[in-house]
């Protein structure tokens, strides 16, 4: 635990206590040391996003938060974006307009994925976009596309009966290879909450794991950025924990 | 603007700026003094819940939030219950198990009501029990009824042209009135989250409206919670921030 001396409540993003710290290794993926410095916060200098870091083996995602005008201006593909992608943003953008609307890209995720609401959609768009305008561009698409078929990857990985749904534990497992390590009341109630049974099945199908990892990825980066000196602790003013909130509500 | 000597920043909870403060009157109800004593928190002693002052005409909720197991054990209408709040729990409350689930509380409300979602249901539920538990008792029933009964003579005090929905301004007012001042950016959000249209009409319906009240009452009670020292600041862990973000989250 040498690389956490700052931390001794042993909280900070999501970081597991000790024990399953060096129990990574079965997760498959990222050897232990890179998960150690994904999941663990305080060891990332903070001009590195710590977004690109959980991905496993997905290509960084470009920074897509860096532009808050992102979506109004029309960005590229980055080098070396498989043409795949490219070919499949031309497909989605049916109007031809350079940018994907909500729709669109409903549209082009439910034929990739099994289906994907519309609320899921804009979750995706504002967390990608960081605006609430509702259209994406190359870049974007790109990013989003990297980290959907990483986050497809993983819950089929710990989908190991092939269900279609994961149980608390591998929820567990799945976010911490992500990155994300939750504790015992965060992992119940994300269960309870993206339990489409309400609570029932104690599981999650695949959508609901993808909205999932979402607002956990959404809420740490929130959480981040105003976490200024990496100390675990965050700040809010009343304006700004509203304004941070609201966003992940679905009406 | 004497009251708040230690809130140049002009944020807190949702104070208005000083040209909204004393324009208070034509909210009716309240007369200006009491406006602004509860909309804003620095004037407050610690000892009393804010919760209970922003209602208007409205008893005081009966503090339902003091005891975290209040949902576990029975609990007792509050002396002078209007008779017809225990007649609607007795005829609410079919099992006759002395709770109210939240099937039984969804029905019950759907008829008193327009329209009330499930989802609705357990938001209320766990605002006025603090727990996930899903049942609530005597005393909880009281304070919801209670509740409900006032926001709904808000939403109709607002809905000047009974067209069944209000629209921007008209929600700032009306939240102004139940004691919380959003500011333009939080305002915005919640008409786009709360609007059935998905922010086509700009406007939120009456079910929608009660779940914005439940929103912004229980973030608002949330981050006092942290905020000890009513500096309109307030400090998360992030296990805390999760905690206490995620039941808002509606799946």
């Amino acid at each position: 635990m040498s690389d956490y001396p700052h931390n001794p409540s042993g909280y900070g993003y999501g970081q597991p206590p000790p024990s399953q710290m060096y129990s990574s290794a079965p997760y498959g993926g990222a050897p232990p040391s890179q998960m150690q410095s994904s999941a663990a916060y305080g060891g990332v200098p903070p001009s590195q996003p710590q977004s690109s870091a959980p991905y496993g083996g997905a290509p960084p995602p470009s920074q897509p938060y860096s532009n808050p005008f992102a979506s109004l201006t029309p960005s590229v593909f980055p080098p070396g974006t498989d043409p795949n992608v490219i070919s499949c943003f031309q497909m989605a953008d049916q109007d031809g307009s350079g940018f994907i609307d909500d729709k669109e890209l409903q549209k082009a995720l439910s034929s990739y994925n099994q289906s994907f609401g519309l609320r899921s959609v804009h979750l995706l768009m504002y967390l990608f976009t960081n605006t609430n305008i509702r259209k994406i561009g190359p870049k974007e698409f790109t990013a989003v596309f990297s980290s959907l078929q990483n986050w497809r990857a993983i819950f089929e990985r710990f989908d190991k009966d092939r269900s279609g749904k994961i149980d608390s534990s591998e929820l567990r497992e799945a976010l911490h290879s992500l990155g994300y390590a939750v504790y015992g009341p965060v992992l119940e109630l994300l269960v309870s909450k993206f339990d489409k049974t309400g609570g029932m099945n104690k599981a999650i199908e695949y959508d609901n794991f993808i909205e999932c990892c979402l607002t956990v990825k959404g809420l740490t980066e929130k959480f981040k950025e105003k976490d200024t000196t990496y100390s675990g602790s965050a700040t809010f003013t009343y304006d700004s924990f509203m304004l941070t909130v609201l966003p992940f509500l679905i009406a």
